[in-house]
């Protein structure tokens, strides 16, 4: 059994945003205190919440188990060590040694949250994001800012949700050389999809997302492949260091695809898959995302419902496949404890 | 990127045996020499090579390329750098600090690899072992001595063969708690299956295997689940740190499956399969090896030809699955590779 031999030290953590993920999050964190500090010397408060609409939290040497429980329970205001600070304020004036940045991802230009990360590694504060803006927009500067200060910026649970792609490859790829990949990397759309080939039209599968709570703020993310778009450019920092332009990734989403095609499909032994793809030839990357026909027998055709998958093609293995949940509060919560495990071990740069 | 921080050093390395899987490594290792060096700080000589029918070679300073060239395209018994010793006493003399065991398997006693484990151990040398005999047979006995001495045992290539198994749980699932697990975890039954789905009889398929260097030395080690029984030991021990005896893996190979059962499954959308599977419950292992008519829906249906795949249950993320190779010389390798920089890290225990 692997073992860390970092030394062991308490992270003091303030969350940016509480929605589903922070929460499962919290659940987690609460849930496995002890055994995160026997299995693996990981010690930690939550010593900041902050909020746009509930305002924020703030204890220097951690909120109490109630004051968490009670965030998670209810939407109203904070009753209890309420701060007059907005999230850049606890970035900057609060006691945390590592942002976990949770604020709605923005496609755009990143912000609040690349303000935020700006923040907290001027002030020596490493980042975990759940947040795709930074790393899909800036990941360069993040990935400088974050060296110069001896930062950690770690983006697990931006790629499949809690499936934990970027420590796969990291980890138990080492020492492959990856010349491209192939995923189902939008849970809501490949939901959708699957929706479809069990009977019902477009709308009712979106309809049904929207009710689970799969959608996005805005549905385009996901229908229209923006948000695959954004996971792809992660990829290909992550994985080559290499950086992609939103806009040159070639972009095709779901919404054109109807029971006709579905059945057209099912008359050939295929299954429409919305397929992100990256490959790279001499340091350059082509990129794309767009509905597939994939026959049975290929895996990515398998992974039906809110799964993810992505298939890495190595040099000395051939192809490796991983698939998990691509989507889920606690799933992608357990992403943002992966992050905080490695932060622990100090394996970051 | 996550990198090495680990204090650089040199690993001499000393293989039992030279069989294809040695043979992988070796290319793998002359071929990325310089990225290893570059990307993770890792530095080596391969010091010394025994096998049972050419003797062994030696250089304290490391072999040459062209003896190792040598060693690849010939079968005849070694010429330069020759000692006169076994392996046992390479093991024992040689200045080597890793033995790469890959002797054949043999799940009756483990011996000889056994004993050239316990001479490692006792002359403070890691091992790294492809044969499954130490694990699957004394893997509490084996990582007692390896701690006494601060050494490593890792056993990343006999599992899933080049498939990052034990990397993947130790390193990308940590956190979770892992309930059970099944599998395709033998790449020849596997591969005898895909062909008679294909249309093969039972002995045109096995005879294709063996024409392809796809069988165990013993035939009925891959047909009657011996192997996947010894893999299925290894996991409980690397998981779970329970052990198991083979006895208590009920076991049933896929001998008796005929074209007649291919059909009938074929009929009702269902494939055959011979799956792994373990649970735990109150720290008591349930584990067996048995063919399993999966419908065509189910991820491990999917896994066809010598590709293997694992499904980890785990309580924060469901149902995770990761699927490779499960044969190939150089895939294998790989995995071998793969504890080498897992030791290089000195991140083990």
């Amino acid at each position: 059994m692997l073992t860390n031999k970092g030394s062991a030290r308490k992270h003091l953590i303030a969350l940016v945003g509480f929605g589903t993920v922070a929460q499962g999050l919290c659940k987690i964190l609460i849930e496995k205190r002890d055994t995160l500090k026997r299995d693996h010397h990981f010690e930690f408060e939550i010593v900041a919440v902050s909020t746009r609409s509930r305002g924020t939290m703030f204890h220097p040497a951690g909120l109490s188990l109630s004051s968490l429980n009670y965030l998670s329970q209810n939407d109203t205001p904070f009753v209890e060590n309420v701060k007059d600070w907005d999230a850049e304020e606890m970035i900057r004036e609060s006691n945390a040694t590592v942002v976990v940045e949770l604020s709605h991802t923005n496609l755009v230009d990143a912000e609040p949250a690349l303000t935020h990360c700006r923040t907290a590694f001027k002030t020596g504060k490493h980042i975990i994001s759940g947040n795709k803006g930074p790393a899909a927009l800036a990941y360069s500067e993040m990935k400088g800012l974050a060296r110069k200060r001896g930062c950690a910026f770690l983006n697990e649970a931006t790629v499949l949700s809690g499936t934990p792609t970027l420590s796969f490859f990291h980890s138990a790829l080492k020492g492959n050389q990856i010349s491209g990949l192939r995923g189902v990397l939008n849970g809501t759309t490949n939901f959708i999809l699957s929706e479809m080939e069990s009977g019902s039209s477009y709308d009712d599968a979106l309809q049904q997302a929207e009710t689970l709570g799969y959608l996005e703020a805005d549905p385009s993310a996901d229908i229209d492949g923006y948000d695959a778009q954004a996971k792809l450019a992660i990829l290909a920092s992550e994985l080559f260091d290499l950086t992609i332009e939103l806009g040159d990734i070639k972009r095709e989403g779901i919404s054109a695809i109807t029971q006709v095609h579905i059945e057209e499909a099912r008359r050939e032994d295929k299954r429409w898959k919305l397929i992100a793809s990256l490959s790279v030839r001499d340091d350059k990357i082509i990129a794309q995302i767009r509905p597939e026909k994939l026959a049975l027998s290929d895996p990515l055709a398998q992974v039906n419902g809110t799964l993810n998958a992505i298939t890495f093609s190595t040099d000395l293995l051939g192809d490796v496949t991983i698939t998990g949940p691509g989507a889920g509060g606690v799933e992608t919560g357990y992403a943002v404890l992966s992050d905080l495990l490695t932060l622990n071990e100090g394996v970051f740069a």
